[in-house]
């Protein structure tokens, strides 16, 4: 046989984008797709994770988008179980646990991530947990079955919120162990007080700048709390939610060139800068900003998805690449929708921009409309040129999803001014007369124009 | 005194705009403003009107975001219950009711919008009404308390649905009656449909394709039913939610010039084009299509405020243009939301652009999150450039907003390919990992690449 062989390493998100891609544009006697996903399971969704936790998703299967079933239908062979155990990079052999050797002429790593580990003793007693695989929810949900009654969520990123959030849904009492001063580091301060506030007020206790020091064990190998200069707090139950480092244990063995954040370097059309052969997307692989052109490592389904399908499509001969990230970010804790895209002020300061703030506040709704909420923007432009480099967005119900305005008008270049006078809609129900947005945008070039 | 006076006829969205810019730029002493207002308030949220005959709003005084007394704290004379009777352009001067003359070294024209009426008779009889003042709203409130039972909504606009909502909501039995063949003309039809569908669903009764030929009217004088050519509606209200059109009757008797669409003449600094030292803005005032560059005429307070703060700025020493508008609008009906900008599929036809067009459907929130809801995006896009030029939301809670997303991108003069790549947030609980906007500009990219 004469046909090429693509050997996707992961079945999640990039793993499985590239292979349906690579599939649309080769028919299977052209090119053979084999994945290899080492867990029980493809296509699930980690981010869905705390929400099945949290009991708002019923059933995990409903996590699950995809099946092997699915990809065998279009002769895409998905094994489950299946563990990557080397890459013979000379060879250009997958090695899989035992010690089956499979060819490739082309090979996508999509290993994905890993929960951040603070390096303190205790981490791995009964108890701890990350929230990364299906495997993760089912542990956490049975140990609240079990009776766990006090959590501690350590760190206050994404995952760190939606947990503690999730966890007091269960009736647990939520500390939240911060090394930062404030939740949300990929916020300003003056936002992620607001968060802060937020989570204070619905009765999580947020314990700041306090790095964990121990995961203290008792006689049983349980966790019983956790320990920090300032204190130390009782729990039966920790979580990891220091946000997600790439897996690239198996890229590093077989040599392919990590890049500056430690994840795999690859150029925009998701080939190894090292092996052009090998791909490599999602979690595991490095990817730059959109403003700054610097190398970024960011964990996010969204952007596995579309490096996935980017590797897919330039396997399949058809050229592709990935226009890289701004780092848009949203979740919500309680009611407060929290969202943010682009450079946030310590990062514009890293670049070496010359930049201006402006907060406004407003209304999510027509200020007399029922459900009218609290909304905060914050824009960062550069000095001069008036163009949108950031922004934050904190408030009520239909707040976060303005961050895409925001999103759309810095991809596309747009000063604060420009976005000023667009026609976005207004309708009592969703927006005052001026969307908040605008009101920022105005404000923003009104100071721009002194 | 060697001050100069600014005169606005109109107390509302553009007039007041208009008047607190031009107050910010100049002080008192530079510049004297006298507003004048027939009505019996100023500053109130036309658009807010049927949600208060909803229940949903409860107090019309809600309505009101600013009172007269709130201007003279800044100097600025807004008289109430003033009716302006003519405009002499030559002497640079207002008539006002009782005769007084006052003249003006500028002079907005800011008189607003009228309720379109079918030119059939009857339109006079008890219990017919615009939606426009707040006295309509406390008219219909009355007619309600009264015991009204059965009301005809003419229109199936923004205006009309938002109507019929709202007298369902308080009990009565509505019928929506249109010439058109569908609800919100100023959708494509298969979205259009959807509309319909949600209505009929609603329970309201929809009965298209109908001009109306006569109200017919009891011996008292009151409506009793709305006839058409296929049925005659028995009612005891009648509600017209046609449009709006441009009240200039005080401008065209002056002989301001008009434009094409019978609303007055403006250029982008809202000058009249015939006499530019007077400035309009607002419902009475002509704009331009940011697509086509052609001449239109919306009413909608967003556009109002800002035409009134650019003639105000340009008044005030401030250079400023009107950018124009795409025609993005948005409203709801029941749970389904509604939104649109740039070009429909007829506009873009007139405007002899070669266009595609695609329809994709997704998921408001992550399929697994509670509340996920259908929602369908449509996209019109220039064939060979690949620009966005028009697009279209139904869906459910959630929805309509995303209509702004797809506004800024036909603004900044995006590609669909280039909003397929962009950076939009994703978290469970609001949105798939693809957004429903960013699936929609992937496939109408493909399609542009073949």
């Amino acid at each position: 046989m004469s046909r090429e062989r693509l050997v996707v390493i992961g079945g999640d998100a990039a793993g499985l984008s590239a292979a349906a891609q690579a599939r649309r544009l080769r028919p299977p006697d052209d090119l053979a797709i084999v994945v290899l996903e080492q867990g029980p399971e493809i296509s699930y969704s980690a981010c869905g994770i705390p929400y099945w936790i949290g009991d708002l998703v019923a059933d995990r299967d409903m996590l699950l988008a995809r099946t092997p079933a699915d990809f065998a239908a279009t002769e895409v062979d998905v094994r489950i179980g299946t563990r990557a155990e080397g890459i013979d990079l000379t060879a250009g052999e997958v090695v899989a646990a035992g010690g089956e050797r499979i060819g490739y002429d082309s090979l996508v790593v999509a290993t994905g991530g890993k929960p951040m580990r603070p390096p303190v003793p205790g981490l791995d007693a009964d108890g701890v947990h990350g929230v990364h695989r299906l495997a993760d929810g089912a542990d956490i949900r049975a140990a609240i079955a079990a009776g766990a009654k006090r959590a501690v969520v350590l760190g206050g990123g994404y995952i760190g919120l939606e947990m503690a959030e999730v966890l007091q849904t269960r009736g647990l009492s939520v500390t939240v162990v911060l090394a930062d001063p404030l939740p949300m580091a990929q916020l300003d301060d003056d936002m992620g007080e607001r968060v802060c506030k937020a989570m204070c007020d619905m009765g999580i206790d947020v314990q700041t700048d306090q790095p964990v020091h121990e995961i203290e064990v008792d006689a049983d190998g349980a966790v019983r709390a956790v320990r920090t200069d300032a204190g130390s707090y009782e729990c039966d139950l920790v979580v990891l939610g220091l946000g997600m480092g790439p897996e690239v244990s198996l890229a590093r063995d077989a040599g392919l060139e990590l890049g500056v954040t430690g994840a795999i370097d690859v150029a925009h059309n998701q080939r190894s800068r090292s092996h052009p052969e090998v791909f490599a997307g999602g979690d595991c692989s490095q990817t730059f900003h959109r403003i700054t052109g610097e190398a970024i490592h960011v964990a996010l389904g969204t952007h596995a998805n579309k490096q996935g399908r980017v590797a897919g499509s330039v396997i399949g001969g058809q050229p592709a690449r990935f226009a890289g990230v701004l780092g848009t970010a949203m979740t919500k804790v309680g009611d407060l929708e929290v969202a943010r895209t682009g450079l946030c002020t310590t990062q514009a300061e890293d670049g070496g921009f010359d930049y201006r703030t402006e907060v406004i506040e407003s209304s999510t709704r027509a200020g007399y409309y029922p459900g009218a909420a609290p909304i905060a923007v914050k824009l960062i432009t550069e000095r001069g040129s008036g163009l949108l480099i950031g922004a934050q967005v904190v408030g009520g119900p239909g707040s976060g999803k303005r961050i895409d305005v925001l999103a759309t008008a810095i991809w596309a270049g747009m000063t604060a001014e420009a976005l000023a006078g667009s026609d976005l809609s207004y309708a009592p129900p969703f927006s005052p007369t001026y969307d908040p947005v605008v009101v920022a945008a105005r404000v923003a070039s009104r100071i721009e124009q002194g």
